[in-house]
């Protein structure tokens, strides 16, 4: 027997409870149960996201949302600047793409960032750019954005920040409203510990102004509209009631454990997991600050990334992930986000010797998990 | 004590088996597990929707998957004719208006249909046409359209029928191949007795050849970027997990129960639910062929329909539903979709004299529940 270990950056484990609760008989959207819940779901999601705006909830995943901030608030032809250092801003660049948008790139190399100063050169020296589109955590590289940062810039231009927050919401500080953020796009599947199939979307007064001037076409995802029933605590259409069932409880459990409670326990567990890689001799992927929802690794000089990989899920039934496009073969990703405690950071760096020993690479068993328990025994 | 019941015209109740399938651990969807839960599915999809093509599975609920079918196949500027009877064709119209078609609306009333004759005619009146946009069951007024001999007409031209089977798929028959249907458009919530969240669709090489000539802008339901992962039985991005592993669920079911069979259980649901109606003395909505997935009914002259949803709700924990727009406070609607048996039949007949008995229109006690019985004892 094995015990099934959901440790990829996302889709993340669903905790027991909320799967029984989602479990429960279907109901309808139009009652007054879906009403409480929705309302309830509403106030929590405020909370999370820190803002006095409604966060709306279409049925859609991630990048049903990251589309949705870009059709509502921009227009063919406008020109956005694209913080490009990792797969997801790919698709930033992608959807641009597709609607016609012109981008400004600004490159980093993968597991590196880039610095706030050049976003406010390239946003003097192309005044007419209408947006900045990043990734907060990029989980294809492990890194964390400084959005902070980023927004100090874009606050002072009629530029708005949208910010890709799909692995940091609920996992890594974030608080939009006192950042000046103005778009954050999340979905279910990473920090909120549900099944994929929610996007979450909150736009700033300064964003909601974008989408009056919008003129890209969209109907499913016209938050405008989605806005106007979530006010009357209304569905727009039918929603994605049995997650939304799932994301009362998960809102829930956030609120009982307390939201900055919820992000120390992250950093601890990222913190744990890179001491545990690094006191096996391995080398961290990121140049720069880590994100907490993740720790990407290289592998060891000689030995094919993907094999780790494998080795987790062939060993140990263990779901891990590996690199993407440039990073494929060279680094592995362990995901500790959302339903994720000391013991699964125990649990993966386990595994991690063990897979390391059958590939050839000398370990000294046990190093790894003692590295983890110091930053365990640190007064929290 | 009192068991909800939920018997909307969608969402529909979802088996306990299939929430208890989707309440074990999530998995991963690049992982040999999923692959195996994708192909059953795709291979299932092929025998629900009576097609060669590959049926899409998008993270999306049935309105995403309308405005899919459109952007996917259509250009801005283009002609479409809309069959409108009904508060779903509204919904064809407005996306149809989003994305800068140009719609030639055959309308009828509520209630009734509009004959193939003039779809063919207005087809010859207006030859720029591109596409024939309609619904197959109509749930705002609880009819059944003749996709069949719409499908006739427009396989004789070079537009593609695009038809919303959200509450027809698995209720009525609807061989896409067969009849030369160009896209089917559905969803999870309705015959397929899951939660709602994801979006069905097909296309037929007509309206894939469509496809290649479609320039509206779409990223996050592009279905020719869709079909190339399908096609290698992979995800293009995170998919709807859960409702897909429900989704294996409920196409096991189907074919246990054989898809002929299915559609003859919703088709005597029907019958027996309009007997039951009509031999209270109640008038039925649909003036034409009447959808076997719920059924309209006119309230009893002096009665506000609405005030038979809210009493279904109070006195008996039913949600059934009201009119829409033009029909408001006219009819109410009673679902026998999906995961529907004689028992639910009964449970609604037996509600509704008991209800009008409470509203003070003359009912004899059990004559509705014998109208339906009788059905219920002919030869199946």
């Amino acid at each position: 027997m094995k015990k099934y270990q959901l440790m990829a950056p996302g889709p993340t484990p669903v905790p027991s409870e909320v799967l029984l609760a989602m479990a429960r008989p279907m109901i309808h959207h139009r009652t007054p149960a879906y009403d409480a819940l929705f309302r309830e779901i509403r106030a929590g999601l405020k909370r999370l996201v820190q803002t006095i705006q409604d966060v709306l909830t279409p049925a859609c995943t991630g990048t049903g949302a990251m589309e949705a901030a870009v059709t509502n608030t921009l227009s063919a032809g406008d020109s956005v600047i694209v913080v490009n250092a990792g797969a997801f801003a790919q698709r930033w660049l992608a959807i641009a793409k597709a609607f016609g948008l012109k981008v400004v790139e600004l490159e980093a190399p993968h597991g590196d960032t880039v610095a706030p100063e050049r976003i406010a050169q390239a946003l003097k020296a192309n005044p007419s750019v209408r947006a900045v589109l990043v990734q907060h955590s990029e989980s294809s590289t492990g890194v964390l954005h400084d959005v902070r940062a980023y927004a100090q810039v874009t606050r002072a231009t009629d530029a708005i920040l949208v910010v890709d927050a799909v692995s940091s919401l609920g996992i890594a500080e974030l608080p939009m409203d006192a950042w000046g953020v103005d778009v954050v796009v999340s979905a279910s599947q990473k920090g909120l510990m549900l099944p994929p199939g929610l996007g979450l979307l909150a736009l700033s007064d300064k964003a909601w102004a974008a989408a009056k001037r919008s003129t890209l076409p969209k109907f499913y995802l016209d938050l405008t509209e989605e806005r106007k029933y979530a006010e009357k605590n209304e569905a727009r259409f039918t929603p994605a009631v049995s997650i939304m069932v799932g994301l009362r409880e998960v809102l829930r459990m956030i609120d009982a454990e307390g939201l900055p409670n919820v992000f120390r326990r992250h950093t601890r567990l990222s913190r744990a997991t890179r001491a545990g890689a690094e006191a096996l001799g391995l080398e961290l992927f990121p140049k720069t600050t880590p994100s907490p929802a993740l720790t990407a690794v290289l592998a060891p000089r000689g030995v094919d990334a993907d094999r780790v990989v494998e080795a987790f899920a062939a060993s140990h039934d263990i779901t891990i992930d590996g690199g993407r496009g440039p990073t494929k073969g060279k680094i592995f990703r362990i995901g500790h986000m959302g339903y994720a405690t000391e013991t699964d950071v125990v649990i993966a760096l386990s595994a991690l010797e063990q897979v390391l020993a059958e590939l050839g690479v000398p370990v000294d068993f046990g190093a790894g998990i003692r590295g983890a328990q110091k930053v365990f025994a640190e007064r929290s």
